[in-house]
């Protein structure tokens, strides 16, 4: 009972100690998360590029459609980055769990921009599409060029 | 311009007659962008699934907000399952591109579930999220057997 006590305790401290893993059965489930969440996030992302672009003509229902969407994404992937999940299929790099504050800094200025996007896409103007999606441009770019292998 | 002519036709016929491929640029971009859809829609789906079955309390908020991801998600992967994407890193089997109208019928089905799932779990009635969770899980099911490799 001397050693099952402590291992008793350690086992249940690190069972609430680390809520952030709950969602995610292994760390590998982690990474394939976030990176799907980036995955639709790009995709929806760069239809709405290509019409603020030009490349192809506004619609301003898909744009918004897609813009929703970027913004729901915007929100997801930040939870799946536990400590540990900086190996394997990731380019991830060690600093974002170095510097957590200003990793954190950057995924809310990312969901600002988006939010922004959203409502953008919403009036229908596509010039306030453009501004728009400028911004959450920046905000993706910033942080790949810190955190994310090339 | 005899054999230029026909050429433009066709090129201009093709760039017009396949809209379903204008938001991926290659095959693998559509095969990439359906998994993420359903990665995501899976593990919020098994949020839900850990409080209707008891494996973790249940926190009305959270299960909100993952049955509004699930209903979102539930939209995305259908477009994707462009013709010539059953090749390389996917367990789509021919039949979905033989079957069309059924397999589109199953997808009707699981939009039509994630919405009840969605509008149970915004009532934060823990015995209706069990109910609209086990028709969403069927749903999934039904799919899965039929179109799915194991």
């Amino acid at each position: 009972m001397k050693i099952a006590a402590p291992l008793a305790l350690a086992f249940a401290f690190s069972a609430f100690s680390a809520p952030v893993f709950a969602q995610f059965q292994k760390p590998e489930d982690a990474v394939k998360y976030r990176k799907a969440a980036f995955t639709v996030m790009a995709n929806h992302f760069g239809r709405i590029g290509a019409m603020a672009n030009g490349r192809v003509p506004f619609d301003a229902k898909a744009a918004a459609d897609s813009a929703a969407i970027v913004e729901t994404m915007s929100k997801l992937p930040w939870e799946a980055f536990v400590p540990g999940t900086d190996k394997g299929e990731t380019r991830a790099l060690p600093v974002v769990w170095t510097e957590q504050a200003k990793f954190k800094e950057g995924a809310d200025k990312l969901q600002a921009a988006t939010a922004q996007l959203n409502a953008a896409a919403k009036t229908g103007n596509l010039d306030s599409v453009k501004t728009a999606f400028g911004a959450v441009g920046q905000s993706c770019k910033a942080c790949h060029d810190v955190y994310r292998k090339d």
